[in-house]
């Protein structure tokens, strides 16, 4: 089936620039030496966790249980579940582990690392668990020089149910980059701060064989990952507005679009209404901040993703999009009612969210087939 | 079980209060003598249909086929689709309607006309169309005074697989007021140019049977209805912050909330985080144009919706949502790591849409039930 044929909205992937992605940060990471865990919660799918594993050690990263509910019952068993744990998912963790899943669990706090070694205890496991290392992202983890990094790593070697793998850290400071200046500079700050985490450790006589960092800007810019031991970026696999901005890639890099058909003029107002509004979308609008009319995402004609000069979408409602022209009207005869657009978005991890299904492509017009997505919780 | 042991992020949904939304909405609409056509764009849920359809006609407002689908195979079958129709969309309109629905369609162009038109032959269907007219929405619609409405009636009325049934319109400028004199204001021009619209077409001796307008701010606030027949609010069954900021409703009149779990204390940063983020909140910041400190919602402890003093959810990534205090630091003792907390949304139909299945509690802290919502086009 042709893309054009598609109900809409629709998500469409292609395959071929995917594909292309993942060559180039598996390439990145060889260079640098270190292990590529590429983190699904963008993707959410087993066909593009394949192609982003192809020729790695097979390690995948998740953000939620029923990511790593998917991905463990499709083979991908070496999982490291990135959100803090809390006890009460100790107990799908541990299920997961019996059905042949190695799940690697993140904590921050004395309090979170007692939790999980109680809870250890009543199911009878033994979790690994990587202390959250904060390298200037200022969400979570605690300072690669503080005192509570060795309070923490010895209490998880102390207790019977944990077992200590080292440290992560997420410098999701890159995204607010202004520059690739400012991004090296974000790498070497996460990659310092993790290698300085795993020197205390080591050098208090804890074990620390996993260096875990990463974010998609800091693994394309960064210049040295000395004492990272793996990479974990997401949203490189598909790319997006935000990412364009920031500087990590260009415009023929975004994978996925969203499909949508034209349903309206409205000539009063100057604007063009699609079937794709803040659901289909999202009300994501992160690329505003590098550049102007962006809105909620650049238009394309349907068969390519090459923006039309100068037209976004301007604004959106539920299942309405309005598409504007940076200047003047948009050209209403070339999209006449029942047409169809591509649109890129700002953030394709929140965006494809809405979408349960990728259309694929693989560089043409063909839909080649449906590959579906682990929403949800 | 407990909503404290559910798994989380979940959305909870409090049956007592949707009830006495759906009833107070019922209320207001039998004493202005206009049929209530719920728009379940919000809800997606057949139990949500049934509360909000007791006792009224029986008729429902649609934005999606997916939507469509599911309603018409639970017996939903008076159904309006209030997204402008492309021609592309009409076979799965006429295999509806085949299998027993009644659906009611809307364009507001004369090419939109003319495809349905074309395909109504091909498909040897007959489809009802209601004029989009623009009250001051400035989204989709022809002016009520314009000649093109005249012109479009006509169309409908000439073409052998049309049926002209009248009217529609949404003011959607509604969520701009700022003040209930505004709504007021805004619930006449809806009215009045709904109305304006029927007389033109029954002057020029064209059938329009159905004058159908609303939004929930202008369905609370009307204070004549006079002309029109039908009104389609929608976030009435559930409320958000955004109406309590519009002044549509009370925050005791939210139905729909997000449980989290605290998964971290950021003391550096003055952050608490959870585990529901820009997925399961949603990037709307609707709410925050009519107050400070809301930022992705409003923290309430997990047994109540009665928000905690100042609390708020000041930042999300994907899976993270970071509360901050809107004077000092947050609570980090009454909110201890594995700890559970409802969060208020800005915007309920957007935030629903991330998730699969409501957690049905009915006024106290048990979930009685799991409702299912279909989400999707």
């Amino acid at each position: 089936m042709r893309i054009a044929d598609l109900g809409t909205p629709a998500l469409i992937l292609d395959r071929a620039v995917l594909a292309r992605n993942c060559a180039a940060m598996a390439a990145r990471m060889a260079g640098h030496g270190v292990r590529l865990r590429p983190h699904l919660k963008t993707a959410k799918s087993a066909e593009v966790a394949k192609l982003a594993t192809a020729g790695q050690f097979g390690g995948i990263t998740v953000s939620t249980l029923a990511e790593a509910r998917y991905f463990a019952a499709r083979g991908f068993r070496d999982i490291t579940y990135a959100v803090g744990i809390v006890p009460a998912k100790l107990g799908e963790v541990a299920a997961l582990e019996r059905n042949g899943a190695r799940l690697t669990l993140i904590a921050d706090s004395a309090e979170a690392v007692a939790g999980a070694a109680e809870r250890a205890g009543g199911l009878d496991s033994v979790f690994r668990l990587l202390i959250e290392v904060d390298t200037g992202g200022l969400r979570g983890g605690v300072l690669p020089e503080s005192g509570e990094l060795l309070d923490l790593g010895r209490a998880i070697e102390a207790a019977a149910g944990l077992a200590l793998e080292g440290v992560l850290t997420h410098a999701g400071q890159s995204y607010d980059c202004r520059s690739v200046a400012e991004i090296r500079a974000v790498a070497e700050a996460e990659r310092a701060g993790a290698a300085l985490a795993a020197r205390r450790l080591r050098e208090a006589g804890l074990p620390c064989p996993v260096v875990s960092a990463g974010s998609t800007p800091t693994a394309v810019y960064a210049e040295s990952l000395e004492g990272v031991t793996e990479l974990r970026p997401g949203v490189y696999v598909f790319f997006d507005l935000d990412q364009v901005g920031i500087g990590a890639c260009v415009i023929e890099d975004i994978a996925v679009s969203v499909l949508a058909s034209v349903i309206g003029h409205n000539r009063r107002a100057g604007r063009v209404l699609i079937d794709a509004g803040a659901l289909a979308l999202s009300k994501d609008v992160s690329a505003g901040a590098f550049m102007s009319h962006v809105g909620y995402g650049l238009v394309c004609p349907a068969e390519t993703t090459r923006p039309i000069d100068g037209l976004y979408v301007a604004e959106v409602h539920q299942e309405h999009g309005l598409i504007a022209a940076a200047e003047g009207a948009p050209p209403y005869d070339t999209l006449p009612i029942g047409s169809k657009v591509r649109i890129l978005p700002n953030h394709a991890c929140i965006t494809a969210a809405a979408h349960g299904v990728y259309h694929v492509v693989d560089g043409g017009p063909e839909a080649i087939a449906r590959w579906e997505r682990a929403n949800g919780w």
